[in-house]
């Protein structure tokens, strides 16, 4: 099974945090995930989709949703709102485009960023797709993101 | 607002209801909706990308999943497993690739499905983004599709 395309949404993922938050996140150990991925009370999702198939799936506690909002915003958000879910879509777009830049064999384009809430949900994917799993630790609080990529035609050469 | 791409979602729920689950849905009143979609319990999403990006989610209640997926799968079956939840996805599939034939303008790409669950789960758009909802009724119960669509380059002529 091929997993190298993690990597680029890993640094995707940090650099986001990093330069954009200022907030430094530290990598838990990857795991493959069969099917059930929402860990978190907030999950921004993207479709990838080109010479291969995907989704991102960033998936954040509420501590970190309002944290990362705020941070964007420059205001001090403190319950979730129509401004903190598009923070997150807008997070979640951010780092998928950041990570497409590194998988340009794959010329992928992204789709619109969606955004679920709800409490107890899980974000299945087929089960054809394994998808991996990176949780990260934060200053505040916990964060994943979960990936699900299949391949639908030859890389092209970069 | 440019609202005609709703009409090959609604014609490809139709084709695939009726062709290949043999249920005749009944379409309710269009509306547009800021945001908030998820209507039922069971949520297809999948993305779109090319020309436009989208997303499209099919949302089912329960005991329109399990009759859906028990169509598909030519068994009954009476509770959500991982078989009924692959059978969501996999229409959520059928139906962009369906509607996706009528808008080849727009050269889109479908990204994988994904399908979400839990009770009171609420799927948002951009808040650029109004999605249109289409609501339908079939012997079933009842189900709606929802799409966010945003023309990114101007379509090519076919």
């Amino acid at each position: 099974m091929q997993v190298d395309y993690i990597n680029p949404f890993i640094e995707s993922l940090m650099n986001v945090f990093q330069t954009m938050l200022k907030c430094k996140p530290q990598r838990g150990k990857i795991c493959l995930h069969h099917e059930r991925v929402s860990k978190h009370s907030i999950s921004g999702v993207i479709g990838l989709s080109g010479r291969a198939k995907g989704t991102v799936v960033l998936s954040l506690s509420e501590e970190v949703a309002l944290k990362a909002a705020s941070a964007m915003l420059r205001i001090e958000v403190t319950k979730v709102n129509e401004e903190v879910i598009d923070a997150v879509g807008e997070l979640t777009n951010i780092l998928a485009g950041g990570a497409k830049a590194d998988l340009e064999q794959y010329q992928l384009s992204v789709s619109l960023p969606n955004v679920v809430i709800g409490g107890g949900h899980e974000i299945h994917f087929p089960h054809e797709v394994t998808p991996i799993h990176v949780p990260f630790e934060t200053d505040w609080g916990p964060l994943s993101i979960e990936v699900g990529f299949v391949v639908v035609a030859e890389a092209v050469e970069v």
